[in-house]
């Protein structure tokens, strides 16, 4: 089945300690759309400029990722400059330039409202409801935030928490939403405000998920040794999660998301080991299944090995 | 089997930001030897001054820990008085008063030498050597350490873990002594220095497991909702795990280290649910199975559950 994926389409700077590389692509919906499209066909919803690569749509047809729903605007791509802390755990933003992603209202091509999943990657929550708003009823909503709409969005924010199934964000932004200083509180508490599911990535911690009845899984990170470029780590286990099920589950139960987190836990791991998405676009199945069959490994104490 | 465990008995003060308990039994060595008491006979090495209570004495032996090695000397039982931040992540040490831990040379009754499990609780390192020195060939030793003496006796540290087959430490810790921010890169150097295997406590992230050839073992924190006091949670950690190898394991294999961290997690979960030792006072081999049991569903996401 096919995912509909959201958010925003983007040309990145990015300087790291040891490393800064300019015009590459990037966005929440470049690297959801990529992580989700190893496992099922991706209808993807953003906006670019003229100044944007034709390549990358050629990429895109190659990936079956469908590009419908990407609107091309007279005008620059939208473009963001950022720049990583000496243990790549923070970063500060150098610069944004919104560009054509100013005025940006996605529109659903007709062929895309049926859809039955949805990741909405990290864009105004008012934009991210606008999407929903234009589709038949889907059957899972997958949503990713961030600091930013939690602070400056929150009404909007909690409007939308109510329409979806599994909400993803990570763990400061988990306390902050809930000022919780507990994970599993503040997991829990979560749910209260709308999602069935509730997922929180710890970055090297790994990442928890929260379901009914007190539901609970928790996952390590993959043991990287190097990681060179943190961008769109989250957005691509948010892809990986959400192509996951669509390619895979017909009704979402809680085992299935564990196993749609450890996919796009995976899909993170690669992501980080370079720059941009070059990493992902050079990204086989078999590499997947294998570092798949490492968080077996790692994580088992029972079963014999 | 049984295992032999040496470090500090204390008589704590502890502040959390929402109560504070004075007189409470404290100590590293009090900790760990309760906590591998739950899987194996306990041999007892510390001292103690005329102010401790006979009460305790009489505890250890209902729960087999031989206290034949805890010297009782002239004058006051070590005291340590303590603070924990709100978020009880961090502590201040607000007095320490050694006492009688001040001449502390551990002597090793005869009947201990042969023990061949041993358990290094946090003390000095030149007393945990001394203690080493006195033994037959012991068959695994676990030890612990922190920060002070990574930064105030490293040459003595550095000497020990050449003798150690498990050392045990928090992710500060790791990434002080090697210098290294990523904790994959920390574990596999410290391996380097001297240790078979090295676990890194994480806290409410949990733990991780370095041995040879890159095996690797993470495991997530027992989902806590309320911490009461996290004083001890790393010594009883330290017992859960040597206290498991020694009573079910004969020749130790990474295998065994894995379930062995897995139920030093369990037995560190109950500990942070009460003031000093109260909680693993109560505490039975039922309630240790059921969060065993848990930890599983937990974590896993192929077998089916």
């Amino acid at each position: 089945m096919s995912v509909l994926v959201v958010g925003s389409i983007a040309i990145d700077t990015v300087k790291t300690p040891v490393e800064e590389h300019s015009d590459l692509l990037g966005g929440s919906a470049s690297y959801a759309a990529l992580g989700a499209s190893f496992f099922s066909p991706v209808r993807l919803v953003g906006i670019v400029g003229n100044d944007f690569p034709e390549s990358e749509f050629q990429f895109w047809e190659s990936r079956k990722i469908d590009s419908k729903g990407v609107q091309r605007a007279n005008g620059k791509t939208f473009r963001w400059s950022g720049e990583y802390s000496w243990d790549l755990n923070t970063r500060e933003t150098r610069s944004i330039a919104l560009n054509v992603f100013e005025d940006f209202k996605p529109a659903l091509p007709e062929s895309y409202r049926e859809t039955d999943f949805v990741l909405l990657a990290n864009i105004a929550p008012s934009l991210q409801a606008h999407v929903l708003d234009q589709m038949a009823r889907p059957r899972f909503v997958v949503a990713d935030t961030m600091d930013l709409w939690i602070e400056t969005a929150r009404p909007d924010l909690d409007a939308l928490l109510r329409r979806v199934n599994l909400l993803i964000l990570n763990d400061s932004e988990a306390r902050e939403i809930t000022k919780q200083t507990s994970l599993i509180k503040a997991g829990r508490s979560i749910r209260k405000m709308g999602p069935d599911y509730v997922a929180i990535k710890k970055g090297e911690h790994g990442a928890l998920l929260f379901g009914e009845d007190n539901q609970f899984f928790s996952c390590g990170a993959y043991p990287l040794e190097d990681i060179h470029d943190p961008t769109g780590a989250g957005d691509t286990f948010a892809g990986g999660m959400a192509g996951y099920l669509a390619g895979t589950v017909k009704k979402v139960h809680f085992n299935d998301l564990r196993r749609a987190m450890i996919y796009g836990s995976v899909l993170a791991s690669f992501c980080v080991e370079a720059f941009s998405l070059e990493r992902l676009r050079a990204l086989s199945m078999e590499e997947i299944a294998k570092r798949y069959e490492t968080f077996k490994l790692m994580s088992q104490f029972e079963v014999p090995l």
